[in-house]
């Protein structure tokens, strides 16, 4: 069959399928999201930074579903520097996981190495500190790789899978392409192209930027 | 005539012509130069911030002729913060101005607009200090556009001509193109991309680390 007809019944299918007339449309592009430096936490460090029995405190929630920006924050204490007001991201994780800029690691004394999210082994550690008490740990302290969250409707408008690396256009004056864009597909997912603030600033980007897909 | 011909015919001519011989080629890449925040100071504003007759000192030379770091350092100091030891580069200019990063100016409170060097009209200003006084900025504080020095018989191996916008390659897990990067042309310029501290963090790079253009 001739790869055209092949891509025209493809676009027709893709058209007809329920779950899709709802999801993002692929032209319409992939809002970004900045994140700024935070931590997320486990329940004993939460414990040992804000005291016994601690519960953290939602002040707003994030566009991904049942991620919040708790309205506690903590301080990093590296070798070189300090960051205060690093703020908590919830609900409680597994591992403590501190995510800075490769900027926020030349003033702390840190080389943050660029992970996904949960791939903590061999990285560095850092001191942190909250108002109970602090934590040295081990290990824990990334830069997280660029990426993009979406449901499975959206994966199936933008012909990607889960675990794919793409690259996205970024439009205006400091713009260009970002290589190795990490697919992530989860129901609780919302479409929205993850990057840090070393991206962004380089980049141009604010937060609802849309950027686009490279074929 | 055809296209392949003539393109074979640019090709030998431009492989016999003598200044070729040393220039730079182009499939060896452009080094890298990450340009940290820094001033560029007037004569003037020397005198008011270390003092009368003050001439700069060299502490080493750039890359480009003629261009040095001074052991002099200022402090700049805007509405929301201040950035301590930002060094000023000579030799003296026409008029003063100051590279900062977008992050920077997060911190300072101030927006850089970026802005080929030299084009101040309309930028924001800052209150630069000095051990012997302080000169208030009605203008001058830029985020610099990422562009290439380079001599003519670089620009001749790579194709280029002064004032044009080109796409740079960048490689590496944090890959990808950078568009809009001005090509300077002049006889005391060497081979060299120079990106801002932003833009290094966000693309991994490096001083010294090769990039390429892309055709």
């Amino acid at each position: 069959m001739e790869q055209k007809l092949i891509e025209q019944i493809v676009s027709r299918v893709l058209a007809s399928l329920p779950e899709l007339q709802q999801a993002p449309k692929a032209e319409q592009g992939i809002p970004v999201g900045v994140s700024n430096r935070h931590i997320h936490l486990s329940a004993g460090h939460i414990e040992t930074l804000f005291g016994s029995g601690y519960a953290l405190t939602k002040d707003k929630d994030l566009k991904q579903v049942g991620e919040y920006a708790a309205k506690e924050t903590v301080t990093l204490v590296g070798p070189k520097g300090i960051i205060r007001n690093v703020r908590v991201l919830g609900p409680v994780r597994a591992f403590t996981q501190v995510e800075i800029s490769r900027t926020d690691g030349f003033g702390l004394g840190v080389v943050p190495p660029l992970r996904d999210s949960g791939n903590l082994d061999g990285s560095p550690g850092i001191v942190v500190v909250g108002p109970k008490g602090a934590v040295t740990l081990t290990q824990g302290v990334i830069c997280a790789a660029r990426h993009i969250h979406m449901e499975a409707a959206a994966a199936l408008a933008f012909q990607v899978a889960d675990g794919d690396r793409v690259t996205v256009k970024i439009p205006g004056p400091r713009g260009g392409t970002f290589d190795n864009v990490l697919i992530r597909v989860n129901p609780d997912f919302r479409l929205e192209f993850h990057i840090d603030t070393d991206e962004a600033n380089a980049a141009g980007l604010t937060n609802g930027d849309l950027v686009t897909l490279c074929k």
